[in-house]
């Protein structure tokens, strides 16, 4: 049988990501990968894991390996609202959402608010988890500007002034793929906005936790409640591998969601967010974060430092105070898919721009380089070598 | 903001489970529940797990905890192999995608495949679970009919014959809700009609290993394996809490299956996994198995023993070889509804079987009993329970 022709229409919409190509690439013995978001695998916290998941076994038998609310395990949920209120996040437990991944609470999202052809409004560029999540329900997107103090609020008013949009989506913290923060005084506007024009807002929070300078700056969720979904993973902070993020929605749209969420995968895993809450609840998240963040601050100054040592004139880049990425723009009419096949080729790997743009054409000169993977010294050689076939590439243009 | 109003059209289909509300009310303390399906939790192999976490973070250390493949963790993709192979089924390790639970896989079908208006072939009754996931992708329902050797092959072949159906659904094995499974002869022609037809099926297996008489029916996946998609679950005889399902597609449905679950959730928890891996290749499973069957057969054989001895003429119940479920069937008329009502009063709760039903009143008659969760005494004073409560009702419809 010819199973193609049995696929729905919406699953046209539902493209391979490029960007797992270059991942599979990036991961070849001896290639330094700048490409991935992954956290550094000595940032994970193995033996605390091992002793709770004894605990947990003692603490809750049974109880830790059976089918659970779809809403999440109770004593995640109470961990939760701890974590959120150090945040400034009033939150009951029962605010909360426990998905599997902040993906499952993107997933979910989408499925319960888009139509085929609503708008969704999202920065350019943005992060592809949430467009991969979203493009199987047939939104529209809608692009929005930022710059090196993130998503710009006049460019907001105007894109939800001229356009009917379901609902606005961003990484306020340390944005993937550009590193940049919004600013307080523009959250302040953009928490305005969509309170002024009746707008929900999304707000993916996965990177907040790793700042590395400078202070916390407060979540527009503590600024307009009833308008914002706040997501975040710990994926970033604790471990990718067991699948934990959650969201905090206005209770008429979390409803929804757990129904949603219901059809998905009926719960998270009870074992994964058993661990979780007692890594929170028995203070593990706290005093193991500035561990990690003493990997990943030298790697991030060191790869500013080195962008800054030898990338040629005309190239820019972001200076983020925490999170994963670096953001590198060239000059227009730069095409950094070329100096991609070549680092490759030179065993360094990163993803071109272009890749996290929903328009095509667009981000072209760009690229996104990880930091949290490579060592300072792979970081300085990497670096070099693509600032070498990047020279060599301007020299041939400008002849 | 009136969040009622961002609702996208499809999350009209989405309906709260009534079940959930059925289930809540019967976890209530000093409430027998034959209502769940939910695996005893005096089977659940607590202390393997608890050397398997030990083990599985000495052998893949950061690597049980790391984000990992959409496809599946490869150790676990391989056991996996192995597992299939003793049913009978050949699969390669990457013929299979693990998901988290088998309702993560009954999402993504339903993601990749069903436009709004495609019609989808259930059993009547067939597993509300699979109706959750499918809804949201709106698509429409024809019923094929069943009796106590499961579906009838007629019924499949005049369905698929006077409607384009997109994809036909069945439990072969001890069905949710009503215990029946398809007997060989009725699989060798369900196999054959779908081939005819080219027709693709799926095949939802999560109760096929809890045998406790008789012999194991080949999987319809043997018969005719690229016109079947099977899936099944490491629910039932592990820990559902891990949330561990897996299927077996032919590789063209498989590829978007991986896109599409790329999407919802990245990748099923690495670290469970590993523990399903290592629970699997170091044979616990099959050492585990007997010991699961030696709690669930005598409550199997203690509750039709009972419906034999208290239940009134005039009603009918399956006599399933294995599973979770019996399936109650009353006159034509009577309301077990109102049973149900009466029977939580006297603190004995199981689900009316109209819930299993995707045509509004049908199944008013019906009941699905669980036997896995109740002792074999509970089982005999909840079975009598209910039983005088229908004697009474009869009493009252014949005067």
């Amino acid at each position: 049988m010819d199973h193609n022709l049995l696929l729905a229409d919406r699953t046209r919409q539902i493209n391979a990501s490029a960007i797992r190509e270059i991942l599979k690439a990036a991961s070849r013995p001896g290639t330094i990968s700048l490409a991935g978001g992954v956290p550094a695998p000595e940032s994970f916290p193995i033996e605390i894991i091992r002793k709770l998941s004894n605990k947990i076994l003692d603490t809750y038998g049974a109880g830790a390996l059976q089918y659970d609310l779809t809403e999440g395990f109770p004593p995640l949920c109470n961990a939760l609202s701890g974590y959120l209120a150090n945040k400034g996040i009033a939150a009951e437990p029962d605010d909360i959402l426990i998905t599997s991944g902040s993906q499952g609470a993107l997933d979910c999202i989408g499925k319960i608010l888009i139509s085929a052809g609503d708008k969704v409004a999202v920065e350019a560029p943005t992060y592809l988890g949430a467009i991969q999540a979203f493009n199987p329900y047939e939104p529209e997107y809608i692009h929005l500007d930022s710059d090196d103090n993130g998503l710009i609020p006049s460019s907001l008013e105007k894109a939800i002034s001229s356009h009917r949009v379901k609902f606005v989506y961003i990484v306020p913290n340390f944005q993937n793929p550009t590193g940049r923060t919004i600013s307080l005084e523009r959250r302040r506007e953009i928490a305005s906005i969509i309170t002024r024009h009746d707008v929900l807002l999304v707000e993916d929070d996965p990177y907040g936790d790793l700042r590395y300078q400078g202070i916390p700056i407060p979540a527009i969720k503590t600024m307009a409640a009833h308008h914002v979904i706040y997501i975040t993973s710990l994926s970033k902070v604790f471990a990718p591998g067991l699948r934990i993020g959650f969201c905090l929605a206005p209770q008429n749209i979390r409803k929804w969601l757990v129904i949603a969420k219901q059809g998905v995968d009926l719960h998270t895993s009870t074992f994964n967010q058993a661990l979780a809450a007692e890594y929170i609840s028995g203070g593990f998240l706290k005093e193991t974060l500035p561990e990690i963040i003493r990997i990943y601050q030298p790697r991030c100054k060191k790869m500013i430092d080195t962008l800054d040592h030898y990338f040629p004139d005309g190239f820019h880049w972001s200076r983020p105070d925490g999170g994963m990425f670096i953001w590198v723009e060239g000059p227009t009419g730069f095409d950094m898919q070329n100096v991609y096949r070549e680092s490759l080729e030179n065993r360094v790997a990163f993803v071109p721009g272009k890749y996290f743009y929903t328009t095509r054409g667009k981000g072209m000169e760009t690229m996104r380089l990880n930091f949290t993977m490579a060592t300072e010294e792979e970081i300085d050689s990497s670096i070099q070598t693509i600032s070498e076939i990047i020279k060599n590439r301007m020299q041939i243009r400008a002849a």
